[in-house]
Protein backbone atom coordinates (compact mmCIF):
# COMPACT_ATOMS: atom_id res chain seq x y z
CA UNK A 1 0.00 0.00 0.00
CA UNK A 2 2.70 2.36 0.40
CA UNK A 3 4.93 4.20 -1.78
CA UNK A 4 8.25 3.40 -1.13
CA UNK A 5 9.22 6.78 -0.64
CA UNK A 6 12.20 6.09 1.44
CA UNK A 7 13.16 2.64 0.66
CA UNK A 8 16.78 2.43 0.18
CA UNK A 9 16.56 -1.51 -1.46
CA UNK A 10 13.23 -2.19 -2.98
CA UNK A 11 14.46 -5.86 -3.13
CA UNK A 12 15.12 -5.90 0.63
CA UNK A 13 11.91 -7.30 2.48
CA UNK A 14 13.42 -4.83 5.42
CA UNK A 15 13.53 -1.53 3.24
CA UNK A 16 9.65 -3.06 1.50
CA UNK A 17 8.28 -3.26 5.15
CA UNK A 18 9.37 0.17 6.75
CA UNK A 19 8.48 1.78 3.98
CA UNK A 20 6.27 5.03 4.57
CA UNK A 21 4.00 7.39 2.04
CA UNK A 22 2.89 10.95 3.16
CA UNK A 23 -0.85 10.79 4.31
CA UNK A 24 -2.59 13.62 5.38
CA UNK A 25 -0.60 15.25 8.52
CA UNK A 26 1.57 11.77 8.83
CA UNK A 27 2.89 9.19 7.47
CA UNK A 28 1.00 5.80 6.85
CA UNK A 29 2.67 2.32 6.23
CA UNK A 30 1.87 -1.47 6.65
CA UNK A 31 3.14 -3.83 9.75
CA UNK A 32 3.93 -7.51 8.00
CA UNK A 33 3.10 -10.58 9.90
CA UNK A 34 6.90 -11.63 8.97
CA UNK A 35 7.53 -9.33 12.04
CA UNK A 36 5.61 -10.64 14.79
CA UNK A 37 6.57 -12.55 17.73
CA UNK A 38 3.60 -14.54 19.11
CA UNK A 39 0.67 -11.86 19.85
CA UNK A 40 2.65 -8.81 18.83
CA UNK A 41 4.57 -6.82 16.35
CA UNK A 42 8.28 -7.18 17.61
CA UNK A 43 9.05 -3.60 19.73
CA UNK A 44 12.01 -3.21 17.83
CA UNK A 45 10.81 -3.19 14.36
CA UNK A 46 8.48 -0.95 15.26
CA UNK A 47 10.81 1.66 15.72
CA UNK A 48 12.48 0.73 12.85
CA UNK A 49 9.43 2.13 10.55
CA UNK A 50 8.27 4.37 13.13
CA UNK A 51 11.89 5.60 13.22
CA UNK A 52 11.56 5.99 9.04
CA UNK A 53 8.62 8.12 9.30
CA UNK A 54 10.42 10.91 11.46
CA UNK A 55 13.50 10.46 9.26
CA UNK A 56 11.38 11.62 6.06
CA UNK A 57 10.01 14.13 8.56
CA UNK A 58 13.20 15.55 8.96
CA UNK A 59 15.66 15.89 5.55
CA UNK A 60 18.18 17.40 6.74
CA UNK A 61 18.35 14.93 9.90
CA UNK A 62 18.79 11.66 8.43
CA UNK A 63 18.98 9.34 11.45
CA UNK A 64 18.62 8.35 14.51
CA UNK A 65 20.68 9.50 17.71
CA UNK A 66 18.60 9.01 20.57
CA UNK A 67 15.61 7.32 20.44
CA UNK A 68 12.98 6.39 23.63
CA UNK A 69 10.02 4.37 23.27
CA UNK A 70 7.15 3.62 25.80
CA UNK A 71 5.31 0.45 24.36
CA UNK A 72 1.06 1.11 25.26
CA UNK A 73 -0.68 -1.53 23.46
CA UNK A 74 0.37 -4.55 21.65
CA UNK A 75 0.66 -3.80 17.69
CA UNK A 76 -0.72 -6.44 15.12
CA UNK A 77 -0.23 -7.17 11.18
CA UNK A 78 -2.16 -4.21 9.49
CA UNK A 79 -2.30 -0.60 8.68
CA UNK A 80 -0.62 1.64 10.73
CA UNK A 81 0.09 5.58 10.84
CA UNK A 82 2.67 7.96 12.51
CA UNK A 83 2.40 11.43 13.47
CA UNK A 84 5.26 13.41 13.97
CA UNK A 85 6.01 16.71 16.42
CA UNK A 86 8.82 18.62 15.97
CA UNK A 87 9.46 19.90 19.53
CA UNK A 88 12.98 21.75 18.09
CA UNK A 89 15.04 21.38 14.83
CA UNK A 90 18.49 23.10 15.36
CA UNK A 91 21.35 23.11 12.84
CA UNK A 92 22.90 19.99 14.68
CA UNK A 93 20.30 18.01 15.82
CA UNK A 94 16.01 17.83 15.81
CA UNK A 95 14.22 16.85 18.60
CA UNK A 96 10.45 15.32 17.52
CA UNK A 97 7.62 13.43 19.61
CA UNK A 98 5.85 11.40 17.77
CA UNK A 99 2.93 8.02 18.24
CA UNK A 100 2.24 5.07 16.32
CA UNK A 101 -1.27 4.34 15.74
CA UNK A 102 -3.50 1.35 14.51
CA UNK A 103 -7.01 2.42 14.29
CA UNK A 104 -8.02 3.87 17.06
CA UNK A 105 -5.14 2.60 19.48
CA UNK A 106 -1.56 4.50 20.23
CA UNK A 107 0.72 1.55 20.19
CA UNK A 108 4.16 3.64 20.81
CA UNK A 109 5.10 6.84 21.66
CA UNK A 110 8.30 8.41 21.41
CA UNK A 111 10.90 10.95 21.97
CA UNK A 112 13.77 11.22 19.58
CA UNK A 113 16.45 13.35 18.76
CA UNK A 114 17.91 12.67 15.28
CA UNK A 115 21.11 14.07 13.53
CA UNK A 116 23.47 13.49 10.37
CA UNK A 117 26.10 10.95 12.08
CA UNK A 118 28.01 12.07 8.78
CA UNK A 119 28.89 15.46 9.96
CA UNK A 120 29.55 14.02 13.84
CA UNK A 121 33.10 14.16 14.34
CA UNK A 122 34.92 10.44 13.03
CA UNK A 123 38.70 10.68 14.37
CA UNK A 124 37.63 10.88 18.28
CA UNK A 125 37.19 7.29 19.24
CA UNK A 126 37.50 6.46 22.93
CA UNK A 127 35.66 4.00 23.75
CA UNK A 128 37.17 1.63 26.38
CA UNK A 129 34.20 -0.88 26.22
CA UNK A 130 35.72 -4.11 25.11
CA UNK A 131 34.08 -5.67 21.60
CA UNK A 132 32.04 -8.40 22.09
CA UNK A 133 34.26 -11.86 22.09
CA UNK A 134 32.69 -14.69 20.06
CA UNK A 135 33.83 -17.64 18.50
CA UNK A 136 34.16 -18.11 14.89
CA UNK A 137 30.43 -18.41 12.88
CA UNK A 138 30.99 -21.64 12.28
CA UNK A 139 31.15 -22.92 15.82
CA UNK A 140 28.08 -21.01 17.23
CA UNK A 141 24.40 -21.67 16.91
CA UNK A 142 22.49 -20.49 14.38
CA UNK A 143 18.68 -19.40 14.83
CA UNK A 144 17.98 -22.08 11.72
CA UNK A 145 17.88 -24.97 14.24
CA UNK A 146 14.72 -22.99 16.18
CA UNK A 147 12.13 -26.24 16.20
CA UNK A 148 8.79 -25.22 13.81
CA UNK A 149 6.85 -24.21 16.85
CA UNK A 150 9.29 -21.51 17.46
CA UNK A 151 9.76 -20.23 13.73
CA UNK A 152 5.14 -20.42 13.57
CA UNK A 153 5.00 -18.71 17.37
CA UNK A 154 7.83 -16.03 15.67
CA UNK A 155 8.02 -15.61 12.51
CA UNK A 156 10.49 -12.58 13.17
CA UNK A 157 12.63 -14.86 14.23
CA UNK A 158 13.34 -16.27 10.13
CA UNK A 159 14.13 -12.09 9.22
CA UNK A 160 17.89 -12.36 10.22
CA UNK A 161 20.78 -14.69 10.45
CA UNK A 162 21.71 -14.86 14.33
CA UNK A 163 24.18 -17.13 15.55
CA UNK A 164 24.30 -17.80 18.72
CA UNK A 165 27.50 -17.97 21.35
CA UNK A 166 27.35 -21.88 21.95
CA UNK A 167 27.89 -20.99 26.01
CA UNK A 168 24.99 -19.04 26.27
CA UNK A 169 22.76 -20.85 24.21
CA UNK A 170 21.97 -23.62 26.86
CA UNK A 171 18.23 -21.82 27.92
CA UNK A 172 17.12 -23.67 24.07
CA UNK A 173 17.66 -27.34 25.70
CA UNK A 174 16.52 -26.42 29.32
CA UNK A 175 20.02 -25.50 30.40
CA UNK A 176 20.50 -21.73 31.23
CA UNK A 177 23.80 -20.45 32.27
CA UNK A 178 22.07 -18.20 34.99
CA UNK A 179 24.50 -15.37 34.42
CA UNK A 180 21.75 -13.28 32.04
CA UNK A 181 23.68 -12.74 28.84
CA UNK A 182 22.83 -13.67 25.51
CA UNK A 183 25.06 -12.59 22.59
CA UNK A 184 25.31 -13.31 18.81
CA UNK A 185 26.14 -12.80 15.25
CA UNK A 186 23.53 -11.30 13.42
CA UNK A 187 22.42 -9.72 10.07
CA UNK A 188 19.21 -9.23 7.90
CA UNK A 189 18.17 -12.87 6.65
CA UNK A 190 17.90 -10.48 3.01
CA UNK A 191 21.61 -9.60 2.74
CA UNK A 192 20.50 -6.01 3.24
CA UNK A 193 23.49 -3.84 5.08
CA UNK A 194 22.97 -2.39 8.45
CA UNK A 195 22.02 1.18 9.07
CA UNK A 196 20.48 3.18 11.69
CA UNK A 197 17.22 2.25 11.18
CA UNK A 198 17.89 -1.64 11.18
CA UNK A 199 19.97 -0.94 14.59
CA UNK A 200 16.77 0.02 16.15
CA UNK A 201 15.23 -3.52 14.94
CA UNK A 202 18.67 -5.45 16.19
CA UNK A 203 18.89 -3.89 19.56
CA UNK A 204 15.51 -5.52 20.35
CA UNK A 205 16.13 -8.93 18.31
CA UNK A 206 17.96 -11.37 20.68
CA UNK A 207 15.44 -13.44 23.15
CA UNK A 208 14.65 -11.62 26.38
CA UNK A 209 18.04 -11.72 28.39
CA UNK A 210 15.54 -13.56 31.05
CA UNK A 211 16.24 -16.77 28.75
CA UNK A 212 19.52 -17.47 29.93
CA UNK A 213 18.21 -16.79 33.86
CA UNK A 214 15.89 -19.81 33.70
CA UNK A 215 12.86 -17.33 32.81
CA UNK A 216 11.57 -18.03 29.53
CA UNK A 217 8.39 -16.53 28.72
CA UNK A 218 7.12 -12.88 27.01
CA UNK A 219 9.04 -10.13 28.88
CA UNK A 220 7.08 -7.01 27.97
CA UNK A 221 8.64 -3.89 27.55
CA UNK A 222 7.71 -0.47 29.72
CA UNK A 223 10.53 1.72 28.07
CA UNK A 224 13.19 1.11 25.96
CA UNK A 225 16.13 3.85 24.79
CA UNK A 226 18.35 3.67 22.13
CA UNK A 227 21.29 5.54 21.25
CA UNK A 228 23.11 4.85 17.35
CA UNK A 229 26.93 6.07 17.92
CA UNK A 230 27.79 5.30 14.24
CA UNK A 231 26.60 4.21 11.11
CA UNK A 232 27.86 0.67 10.77
CA UNK A 233 30.05 -0.90 8.38
CA UNK A 234 28.78 -3.72 5.96
CA UNK A 235 29.01 -6.85 7.01
CA UNK A 236 28.07 -8.74 10.29
CA UNK A 237 26.97 -7.28 13.53
CA UNK A 238 27.50 -8.38 16.79
CA UNK A 239 24.96 -8.00 19.22
CA UNK A 240 24.95 -8.83 23.42
CA UNK A 241 22.21 -8.47 25.83
CA UNK A 242 23.26 -8.03 29.54
CA UNK A 243 20.92 -7.53 32.73
CA UNK A 244 22.44 -6.89 35.91
CA UNK A 245 19.45 -5.87 38.18
CA UNK A 246 16.31 -8.63 38.28
CA UNK A 247 14.41 -6.88 41.30
CA UNK A 248 10.73 -5.97 41.87
CA UNK A 249 9.26 -7.55 39.06
CA UNK A 250 11.27 -6.17 36.41
CA UNK A 251 14.98 -6.09 35.10
CA UNK A 252 17.03 -4.10 32.98
CA UNK A 253 18.38 -4.86 29.75
CA UNK A 254 21.12 -3.53 28.39
CA UNK A 255 22.44 -4.03 24.39
CA UNK A 256 25.41 -3.71 22.75
CA UNK A 257 26.00 -3.75 18.60
CA UNK A 258 29.43 -4.04 17.39
CA UNK A 259 30.00 -3.31 13.67
CA UNK A 260 32.84 -5.46 11.35
CA UNK A 261 35.24 -3.05 12.01
CA UNK A 262 34.90 -3.48 16.17
CA UNK A 263 33.10 -0.15 16.71
CA UNK A 264 30.25 0.12 19.54
CA UNK A 265 27.66 1.74 16.84
CA UNK A 266 24.45 1.49 19.09
CA UNK A 267 24.09 0.81 22.73
CA UNK A 268 20.30 0.40 24.44
CA UNK A 269 18.98 -0.02 28.11
CA UNK A 270 15.59 -1.31 28.66
CA UNK A 271 13.00 -1.94 31.45
CA UNK A 272 11.12 -4.52 31.12
CA UNK A 273 8.51 -7.01 33.34
CA UNK A 274 9.43 -10.44 34.75
CA UNK A 275 7.74 -13.39 32.34
CA UNK A 276 4.83 -14.48 34.90
CA UNK B 1 4.32 30.99 45.09
CA UNK B 2 2.77 27.39 45.85
CA UNK B 3 0.68 25.89 47.52
CA UNK B 4 3.12 22.79 48.76
CA UNK B 5 -0.20 20.54 47.22
CA UNK B 6 2.31 17.63 47.63
CA UNK B 7 5.28 18.53 49.60
CA UNK B 8 6.09 15.88 52.15
CA UNK B 9 8.22 17.88 54.47
CA UNK B 10 7.68 21.61 54.75
CA UNK B 11 11.17 22.47 55.98
CA UNK B 12 13.17 20.65 53.39
CA UNK B 13 14.45 23.15 50.54
CA UNK B 14 14.31 20.42 48.40
CA UNK B 15 10.42 19.98 49.03
CA UNK B 16 9.47 23.38 49.20
CA UNK B 17 10.95 23.82 45.62
CA UNK B 18 10.09 21.16 43.79
CA UNK B 19 5.83 21.57 44.92
CA UNK B 20 3.50 22.68 42.40
CA UNK B 21 -0.44 24.01 42.60
CA UNK B 22 -3.10 22.32 40.22
CA UNK B 23 -3.19 25.51 37.46
CA UNK B 24 -5.65 25.39 34.52
CA UNK B 25 -5.26 22.50 33.42
CA UNK B 26 -2.10 22.10 34.38
CA UNK B 27 0.55 22.80 37.67
CA UNK B 28 2.37 25.81 38.30
CA UNK B 29 5.95 25.95 40.11
CA UNK B 30 9.22 28.05 40.54
CA UNK B 31 12.73 27.04 39.81
CA UNK B 32 14.83 28.55 42.36
CA UNK B 33 18.03 30.02 41.60
CA UNK B 34 19.89 27.67 44.17
CA UNK B 35 19.64 24.77 41.94
CA UNK B 36 21.20 26.63 38.75
CA UNK B 37 24.59 25.12 37.35
CA UNK B 38 26.34 27.55 35.42
CA UNK B 39 23.49 29.25 33.08
CA UNK B 40 20.83 26.73 33.58
CA UNK B 41 18.42 24.83 36.21
CA UNK B 42 20.14 21.67 36.86
CA UNK B 43 18.25 18.96 34.47
CA UNK B 44 18.09 16.37 37.22
CA UNK B 45 16.36 18.88 39.26
CA UNK B 46 14.22 20.02 36.81
CA UNK B 47 12.74 16.18 36.30
CA UNK B 48 12.58 15.77 39.98
CA UNK B 49 9.99 19.45 39.94
CA UNK B 50 8.20 17.60 36.73
CA UNK B 51 8.19 14.31 38.27
CA UNK B 52 6.22 16.02 41.12
CA UNK B 53 4.00 17.74 38.92
CA UNK B 54 2.97 13.86 37.23
CA UNK B 55 2.31 12.14 40.98
CA UNK B 56 0.18 15.00 41.17
CA UNK B 57 -2.16 13.87 38.56
CA UNK B 58 -1.60 10.33 39.14
CA UNK B 59 -3.00 9.45 42.66
CA UNK B 60 -2.97 5.82 41.98
CA UNK B 61 0.37 5.85 40.42
CA UNK B 62 2.51 7.93 43.03
CA UNK B 63 6.13 6.46 41.87
CA UNK B 64 8.33 7.12 38.56
CA UNK B 65 9.60 3.75 37.62
CA UNK B 66 10.55 4.88 34.30
CA UNK B 67 11.66 9.06 33.07
CA UNK B 68 12.94 9.48 29.46
CA UNK B 69 13.63 13.38 28.92
CA UNK B 70 14.79 15.20 26.13
CA UNK B 71 16.60 18.89 26.90
CA UNK B 72 15.08 21.19 24.44
CA UNK B 73 16.36 24.43 25.81
CA UNK B 74 17.64 25.86 28.84
CA UNK B 75 16.06 26.26 31.79
CA UNK B 76 16.01 29.56 34.33
CA UNK B 77 15.08 30.45 37.82
CA UNK B 78 11.74 32.08 37.79
CA UNK B 79 8.12 30.38 37.10
CA UNK B 80 7.48 27.30 34.98
CA UNK B 81 4.01 25.48 34.08
CA UNK B 82 3.96 21.53 33.87
CA UNK B 83 1.53 19.67 30.99
CA UNK B 84 0.78 16.24 31.72
CA UNK B 85 -1.15 13.84 28.94
CA UNK B 86 -1.90 10.53 30.06
CA UNK B 87 -1.08 7.81 27.49
CA UNK B 88 -2.69 4.91 29.09
CA UNK B 89 -3.69 4.33 32.59
CA UNK B 90 -3.92 0.95 33.98
CA UNK B 91 -4.04 -0.88 36.70
CA UNK B 92 0.00 -1.59 37.62
CA UNK B 93 1.21 1.22 35.14
CA UNK B 94 0.39 4.55 33.93
CA UNK B 95 1.93 6.36 30.89
CA UNK B 96 2.33 10.10 30.46
CA UNK B 97 3.94 12.58 28.37
CA UNK B 98 5.15 15.69 29.73
CA UNK B 99 6.22 19.08 29.34
CA UNK B 100 7.69 21.92 31.18
CA UNK B 101 7.06 25.28 30.01
CA UNK B 102 8.55 28.92 30.70
CA UNK B 103 7.09 31.76 29.19
CA UNK B 104 6.28 30.36 25.86
CA UNK B 105 9.96 28.09 26.13
CA UNK B 106 9.43 24.26 26.00
CA UNK B 107 12.54 23.37 28.72
CA UNK B 108 11.78 19.73 29.00
CA UNK B 109 10.00 17.42 27.31
CA UNK B 110 9.28 13.80 28.93
CA UNK B 111 7.67 10.54 28.22
CA UNK B 112 7.51 8.10 32.05
CA UNK B 113 5.61 5.51 33.12
CA UNK B 114 4.70 5.81 36.89
CA UNK B 115 3.15 3.10 39.38
CA UNK B 116 3.20 2.08 42.88
CA UNK B 117 6.58 0.74 44.27
CA UNK B 118 5.09 -0.39 47.38
CA UNK B 119 2.66 -2.59 45.27
CA UNK B 120 5.64 -4.50 43.32
CA UNK B 121 7.34 -7.38 45.10
CA UNK B 122 10.19 -6.82 47.42
CA UNK B 123 11.21 -10.58 48.22
CA UNK B 124 12.64 -11.17 44.59
CA UNK B 125 15.95 -8.86 44.26
CA UNK B 126 18.56 -11.33 42.53
CA UNK B 127 20.98 -8.18 41.71
CA UNK B 128 24.23 -9.46 40.61
CA UNK B 129 25.66 -5.74 40.06
CA UNK B 130 28.16 -5.27 42.66
CA UNK B 131 27.23 -2.20 45.43
CA UNK B 132 29.75 0.52 45.29
CA UNK B 133 32.82 0.86 46.89
CA UNK B 134 33.70 4.14 48.68
CA UNK B 135 35.88 4.24 51.34
CA UNK B 136 34.60 5.45 54.66
CA UNK B 137 32.70 9.18 54.40
CA UNK B 138 35.37 10.53 56.74
CA UNK B 139 38.48 9.54 53.65
CA UNK B 140 36.27 10.80 50.64
CA UNK B 141 37.12 14.66 49.57
CA UNK B 142 33.64 16.94 50.66
CA UNK B 143 32.07 19.30 48.23
CA UNK B 144 32.56 21.64 50.64
CA UNK B 145 35.96 22.05 49.91
CA UNK B 146 35.39 23.32 46.20
CA UNK B 147 36.42 27.34 45.75
CA UNK B 148 34.09 29.91 45.99
CA UNK B 149 33.93 30.64 42.53
CA UNK B 150 32.60 27.29 41.54
CA UNK B 151 29.82 27.61 44.64
CA UNK B 152 29.01 31.08 42.82
CA UNK B 153 28.70 29.47 39.41
CA UNK B 154 27.23 26.18 40.82
CA UNK B 155 24.94 27.12 43.85
CA UNK B 156 23.53 23.89 42.79
CA UNK B 157 26.87 21.82 44.20
CA UNK B 158 25.36 23.05 47.65
CA UNK B 159 22.40 21.68 48.34
CA UNK B 160 23.69 18.70 49.15
CA UNK B 161 26.66 16.64 50.72
CA UNK B 162 28.37 14.79 48.11
CA UNK B 163 32.50 13.26 49.24
CA UNK B 164 34.11 11.65 46.05
CA UNK B 165 36.12 9.21 46.26
CA UNK B 166 39.55 9.73 46.82
CA UNK B 167 40.88 8.44 43.62
CA UNK B 168 38.41 10.18 41.54
CA UNK B 169 38.36 13.40 41.97
CA UNK B 170 42.20 14.43 40.75
CA UNK B 171 40.14 16.66 37.68
CA UNK B 172 39.63 19.15 41.30
CA UNK B 173 43.21 20.13 41.01
CA UNK B 174 44.14 19.18 37.38
CA UNK B 175 44.81 15.14 37.76
CA UNK B 176 42.16 13.01 36.12
CA UNK B 177 42.20 10.07 36.38
CA UNK B 178 41.39 9.54 32.84
CA UNK B 179 39.31 6.54 33.84
CA UNK B 180 35.82 7.72 33.03
CA UNK B 181 34.41 6.97 36.66
CA UNK B 182 33.47 9.36 39.50
CA UNK B 183 31.58 8.07 42.43
CA UNK B 184 30.38 9.30 45.79
CA UNK B 185 28.57 9.77 48.46
CA UNK B 186 25.19 11.95 48.46
CA UNK B 187 22.44 13.04 50.69
CA UNK B 188 20.51 16.49 50.69
CA UNK B 189 22.25 19.49 52.55
CA UNK B 190 18.71 19.74 54.61
CA UNK B 191 18.80 16.53 55.65
CA UNK B 192 15.28 15.31 53.85
CA UNK B 193 15.60 11.43 53.62
CA UNK B 194 15.63 10.15 49.67
CA UNK B 195 12.70 9.22 48.04
CA UNK B 196 12.08 8.23 43.98
CA UNK B 197 11.77 12.27 43.54
CA UNK B 198 14.70 13.40 44.89
CA UNK B 199 16.39 9.92 42.98
CA UNK B 200 15.57 12.18 39.22
CA UNK B 201 17.90 14.63 40.87
CA UNK B 202 20.02 12.25 42.44
CA UNK B 203 21.22 10.45 38.79
CA UNK B 204 22.32 13.85 37.73
CA UNK B 205 24.02 15.10 40.76
CA UNK B 206 28.01 14.27 39.76
CA UNK B 207 29.89 16.13 37.67
CA UNK B 208 29.88 14.89 34.35
CA UNK B 209 31.97 12.07 33.89
CA UNK B 210 34.20 13.76 31.16
CA UNK B 211 35.67 15.93 34.12
CA UNK B 212 37.18 12.39 34.93
CA UNK B 213 39.10 11.96 31.36
CA UNK B 214 40.41 15.69 31.61
CA UNK B 215 37.52 17.60 29.56
CA UNK B 216 36.19 20.05 31.75
CA UNK B 217 33.46 22.03 30.79
CA UNK B 218 29.51 21.42 30.31
CA UNK B 219 28.29 18.82 28.57
CA UNK B 220 24.93 19.29 27.40
CA UNK B 221 22.65 16.17 28.13
CA UNK B 222 20.91 15.08 24.78
CA UNK B 223 18.59 12.71 26.21
CA UNK B 224 18.61 11.16 29.96
CA UNK B 225 16.60 8.25 30.84
CA UNK B 226 16.58 7.14 34.46
CA UNK B 227 14.58 3.41 35.86
CA UNK B 228 13.65 4.00 39.72
CA UNK B 229 13.52 -0.13 41.09
CA UNK B 230 12.53 0.59 44.85
CA UNK B 231 12.34 3.26 46.98
CA UNK B 232 15.22 4.05 49.19
CA UNK B 233 16.33 3.14 52.44
CA UNK B 234 16.83 6.36 54.68
CA UNK B 235 20.36 7.38 54.83
CA UNK B 236 23.33 8.44 52.38
CA UNK B 237 23.16 7.01 48.91
CA UNK B 238 26.41 6.11 46.86
CA UNK B 239 26.29 7.65 43.50
CA UNK B 240 28.30 6.54 40.33
CA UNK B 241 28.70 8.10 37.04
CA UNK B 242 30.54 6.03 34.03
CA UNK B 243 31.21 6.11 30.71
CA UNK B 244 32.63 3.27 27.84
CA UNK B 245 32.09 5.16 24.89
CA UNK B 246 33.56 8.72 24.85
CA UNK B 247 32.98 8.87 20.66
CA UNK B 248 31.38 11.41 17.39
CA UNK B 249 31.78 14.23 19.95
CA UNK B 250 29.45 12.47 22.21
CA UNK B 251 29.53 9.75 25.19
CA UNK B 252 27.15 8.10 27.00
CA UNK B 253 26.87 8.46 31.01
CA UNK B 254 25.75 5.27 32.97
CA UNK B 255 24.56 6.33 36.99
CA UNK B 256 24.29 3.53 39.64
CA UNK B 257 22.18 4.89 42.53
CA UNK B 258 22.67 2.46 46.11
CA UNK B 259 20.89 3.21 49.25
CA UNK B 260 22.05 2.37 52.71
CA UNK B 261 20.89 -1.17 52.85
CA UNK B 262 23.05 -2.20 49.78
CA UNK B 263 20.19 -1.60 46.97
CA UNK B 264 20.76 -0.43 43.62
CA UNK B 265 17.30 1.66 43.50
CA UNK B 266 17.70 3.47 40.72
CA UNK B 267 20.04 3.35 37.31
CA UNK B 268 20.07 5.82 34.59
CA UNK B 269 21.86 6.11 31.24
CA UNK B 270 22.11 9.66 29.54
CA UNK B 271 23.72 10.41 25.94
CA UNK B 272 25.63 13.91 26.20
CA UNK B 273 27.66 16.46 24.21
CA UNK B 274 31.11 16.50 24.71
CA UNK B 275 32.40 19.58 26.26
CA UNK B 276 33.70 21.66 23.08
Amino acid sequence: MTSGLTATRPDSEFDRDIAVARSGDGFAGTFSDGWRVGGGINGGFQLSLLGNAIRAALPAHPDPIAVSAYYITPAVAGPVTVAVRPQRVGGRTATVAADLVQGEDTRLTVLATYGDLDAFPTDDVRTTAEPIDLPPRDQCVPNTMAPDEVKQMAPFTQRFEMLFHPDEVGWAVGKPSGIGQISAWFRLADGREPDPLALLMAVDALPPVTFDLGLPGWAPTVELSAHVRAKPAPGWLRLRHRTRNVAGGMFEEDCEVWDSTDRLVAQSRQLALLPR
